[in-house]
């Protein structure tokens, strides 16, 4: 049986803020935009893992931007230098899915945090466009420990700034990896599986499978 | 300028082994098994780097079946259990590449060793079933680290076992980012580009980049 939920921590990329935006921003270079995102996406993780692994940290928006440079050259597209700036750019300007606001004003009653790979000030311009300031008590960076998710390091982040022990925190995050590396760590875990996507086979399964935000526990 | 080679140390699959014969297996369940193989491989690599930043080491035969079992569900395949052990034991009677053993011969007045995330009884059968093993002095698992490449710690026992600096070894592999795990650790590196591709942007970049092992230099 599962100790009552004292506080949610929200993963923020695809969890909480919508990153096609990022999509459109790759029409700028591309006739096939899904692909350079997807590609795009793939190395900014994999980029996260190498080098949380080799102990060569660097943030979020150099990791991002390095991972969109390969995925240019991969793709044998061209990019100017102020292509590249605009297409990073998108990471500032995200709106956040349509349910989120409504569904934090559901969940006030308990402190909201997000902790995020996202180096702290590209999650500060997410949380300002998107309006989900007032609904959030924290915002955690992985910066702080220099080593990204799913290191227990950074899910340690989400419990200490709650003040709560992991297992009476709901974690909710979009991504399946996330959601075993939370899981793992000891968290109430909520998968808010937007894409239908698979579980992973990493001996760790969410608590609770949701579509939506509006569909979480309280 | 670099220091003379003392020793040689190789990645296994992809650099000495050739994993054709796991794709070829994939056709027992499907008619696409390149995508399939492609799929496993992707998976297998991401489970090393996610359970290695988890501090949940499973060896990589477990690894392995793990990412095939997500392979087979992410493609909406069906495999009996005997169909994924066949699948499996490809990876326990690989060929080296055809130029392996006359390159491994030519550099034989230094040491050659193994260092692979190959759990050892797979490294054991791929070495006897490629007929590499008079040519190696050492065969090295990540198994003894418990943790996957590209971890410092794996790294170090290449140097370690062959009692030499890193920077007097050459390592060598066709992944692009075990080169840059090796490079950012201290070995002189050759990157055997067997499939043209593009390099990773991890700020650390080959030595020698060679087409195939035929090219390295003594």
């Amino acid at each position: 049986m599962s100790a009552p939920i004292r506080g949610y921590v929200f993963d923020a990329y695809g969890t909480l803020f919508d990153v096609h935006s990022v999509v459109e921003a790759g029409r700028d270079i591309t006739n096939d935009p899904l692909t350079l995102s997807a590609t795009w996406r793939q190395k900014q993780l994999e980029y996260t893992w190498l080098r949380s692994l080799m102990g060569r940290y660097e943030d979020f928006w150099a990791v991002t931007e390095s991972a969109l440079r390969y995925a240019v050259r991969r793709l044998e597209l061209t990019a100017t230098e102020a292509q590249i700036e605009r297409l990073m750019s998108a990471y500032l300007t995200l709106a956040c899915f349509p349910e989120v606001t409504a569904a934090l004003a559901r969940l006030r009653d308990r402190p909201c945090a997000i902790l995020s790979n996202g180096a702290p000030a590209m999650l500060e311009a997410a949380v300002r466009s998107s309006g989900l300031r007032g609904a959030l008590h924290h915002v955690l960076s992985v910066d702080t420990v220099k080593v990204f998710k799913p290191s227990p390091l950074v899910y340690a982040l989400g419990a200490e700034a709650m003040g709560a022990a992991a297992d009476e925190l709901l974690f909710v995050s979009s991504n399946a990896w996330d959601v075993a590396g939370a899981k793992a760590f000891g968290y109430q875990v909520a998968w808010c599986n937007r894409s239908g996507a698979p579980a992973e086979e990493l001996g760790a399964r969410a608590d609770y499978v949701v579509d939506t935000l509006e569909q979480l526990p309280r």
